[in-house]
């Protein structure tokens, strides 16, 4: 009988481990993917590339001419272990490089067809179509691949931050009977002959979980199908949902945001510095964030762009662009949390607020001039949800599950959800959402 | 204008600042909802529930006739504000009690009706089928509650271990235009004029990004129109997936799965202790699993509990409990590795064995007697896998996006996929998947 212990001790190294321990003058294996090969007077520079950067190996006479020949020939992508004398040079990515004494293919890749994109470049100079449709490569290239290493860094604030809180991570499901957020935009299918449709939003699930855990969040796919196909939307993206109970008002979620942004921006800042820098990003602060009224940022904007307000019930694109902008312009901030959203733009959960019932006790949080963030508090009267449940047309017992939780009994709570392949988007100030979507869904596209 | 920054200090206190800081003697106020409410001679209990527990809260003559009586007339599931002088009750959960001062109701429920489930029980003593029907309220039972909270354990285990094993956690799309894992239990929906489906399986897309980040891991929704109303299938459940590049043997795979679960296990031991308290489970230890090819395991099992074999090319769940059983008796183990499943019985993109290539470069973890992951080495060759395809009577044409990664070079890799509500049923012993599923989806629910 054999018996599975754990992991084995590997006798390759990593990245990391040479600058960590400098291993300078010692014999290390490694592996990598042949990132590029370039014949130089006299010797060779192989790089290789793996999830922790590139290496620069060198094979010259004192490699052997064995390893000269095998360098030369070698395709990209072919994954390798090399095996060499670590040595500092500066002018090297990492600031060394390996002297080859030995270099074993694991695999090679078909032919000797050119890669249909220049993955090895610093920035692919290719359309988004392109980059697009063949994602599975583009991705392959270290700036694009950076992106959605930093967007892991995200997830892993938001996460982190909210289990330091007392939060419960939850999952709900994506598959559903009915429709939380009504409207048209939500994708059907059949169930074992039954009609279902895809989860739009948890918004149900979690408001039921905040009466069993008190504070949830979930951190999903959310499917939508809007038929708008524009540069800020999609129909798969990932949803970034918390739900809060015991509030004392709807402030306390936008606070609780403020503090998950500025944690998450120092992780950010400390462990993802490699895809900072490579990206070029500079982050944002979000330790104060100021807070206005829909209706005085309408106005606010208005005045100083000299702009008609022409629905003074929505916000426009172009609205949401220049109060971002006044914000950054008057009070040098990159957010701006607009606060008491009317009430006819907002679900029929939403809490209204009892100084005037036109507006909600809710928000959008504004980044760089684009909604990454819609929130507020949700009405926990049973009575008051079914009235307004009715004003809306709409029939309570279609609800039964989600009314049941009001029924018996639920604290004042509130919650959010940020759209994470947005605020990518705007922390890299990138004009199109599919940039930091790794495989999107749009009208159009459904692959790769 | 007003900025937000950041949370403010509640004045009200959580059950584990009391247990920490040792509050005996002091005002406090808590918050959580109306657990119970026992009228005794001379004073009342009120016990609250929130997510850190319950807390015993006692009015009497000292507190003032208007706190008396209004615990008395306390509906359960009431959100409360409770204003208290904590002392020391070895009697009471958590070892205190609040001796009240004052309670102010935050919410009430709707009218008189009594609760459809005693939810203040121990234990619910209500069928699945009841249980399942009244989740929204029967997971605020103290019982069913730890079982999804020791699930976000399980999950925060595996993400934890990996991410200190650099993997790259990552998350695909789950409306795809493929069908990954070929046959016909797949949800189909209409995207904008297309055929569509969800996706059963992020495994092209997971190997994808093995050719990005070397490793990855994805926890996510795993759709699946499987027709089986079985105790242990699920039509959504979720997926704890991994891949991983640059392995010298499949045994890697299995090995990362053992150092995963001796590390999950350490965690819920750690940081779990009230839940494997409430829920009376004894954790298994991972660190030493036994690992036996899948024909010596069928035989074994065979002749010792003297079963014939009646499909030499499959595992019944009965010859898997028997497995189980075996390995359990003979070692002492509660967990098994089963390897090299004949190929005829693995997806086309499984490797080989190449010392017999009826087999395959795979395995399974059986867990107490049940399948809990699907795990092995993947064809890295290009034409390896067209030719798997074909003989398969599959259109490589139809799968471009997924061969283009092998054509342009992938690292020889495999990984595994993990039913997390099957783990998290063995771990309970539970005989049926639902129990460990928040909002089962079967064939016949799809509500709550």
């Amino acid at each position: 009988m054999e018996f599975v212990t754990g992991q084995k001790k590997k006798n390759t190294v990593e990245i990391a481990d040479i600058l960590r321990e400098g291993m300078h003058g010692n014999a290390v294996k490694l592996r990598g993917a042949v990132h590029t090969v370039r014949d130089m007077r006299g010797f060779s520079f192989l790089v290789l590339r793996n999830y922790g950067g590139l290496v620069q190996c060198v094979a010259d006479g004192d490699s052997g001419g064995a390893v000269v020949l095998a360098v030369r020939s070698m395709k990209e992508g072919t994954a390798v272990e090399a095996s060499g004398v670590v040595r500092a040079e500066s002018r090297a990515p990492n600031g060394f490089e390996l002297h080859l004494t030995g270099v074993d293919i694991l695999s090679e890749p078909e032919g000797d067809a050119p890669l249909p994109l220049p993955i090895a470049k610093r920035k692919l100079n290719a359309s988004l179509e392109t980059k697009l449709s063949l994602r599975p490569l583009s991705l392959r290239n270290l700036r694009e691949r950076a992106v959605f290493k930093l967007q892991e860094g995200i997830v892993r604030g938001f996460r982190d931050f909210l289990f330091s809180e007392h939060f419960t991570e939850v999952r709900t499901p994506k598959i559903v009977a009915g429709n939380a957020e009504g409207g048209a935009n939500v994708f059907q299918l059949e169930y074992f002959r039954k009609r279902a449709f895809l989860a739009q939003s948890p918004q149900f699930y979690k408001q039921t979980l905040v009466g069993v855990y008190d504070r949830v969040f979930e951190v999903g796919p959310v499917l939508c199908a809007e038929k708008h196909n524009t540069a800020r939307h999609l129909n798969e993206y990932t949803g970034l949902d918390l739900e809060m109970g015991y509030i004392d008002s709807f402030t306390e979620i936008m606070e609780t945001e403020t503090a998950m942004l500025s944690y998450t921006i120092g992780l950010l800042f400390k462990e993802y510095a490699r895809e900072l820098a490579i990206l070029g990003i500079e982050l944002p602060s979000a330790g104060k964030i100021p807070s206005v009224r829909f209706d005085e940022a309408k106005r606010l904007a208005a005045e100083k762009y000299s702009r008609r307000i022409r629905d003074p019930y929505d916000l426009e694109p172009e609205e949401e662009a220049l109060i971002g902008r006044y914000f950054k312009e008057e009070y040098g901030s990159d957010f701006v949390f607009v606060t008491h959203y009317p009430s006819r733009k907002r679900p029929f959960y939403a809490m209204d607020d009892p100084a005037d019932e036109k507006f909600t006790l809710s928000f959008d949080l504004l980044f760089r001039g684009m909604e990454i963030t819609t929130g507020g508090q949700r009405i926990h009267d049973y009575g008051m949800l079914k009235n307004k449940m009715k004003e809306r047309g709409m029939e309570p017992d279609d609800f039964a599950g989600y009314l049941m939780i009001f029924q018996y009994g639920m604290p004042p709570h509130g919650g959010l959800g940020i759209g994470l392949e947005r605020l990518t988007m705007q922390l890299l100030g990138e004009g199109n959402v599919r940039e930091t979507a790794m495989f999107p869904r749009d009208v159009n596209r459904l692959t790769p």
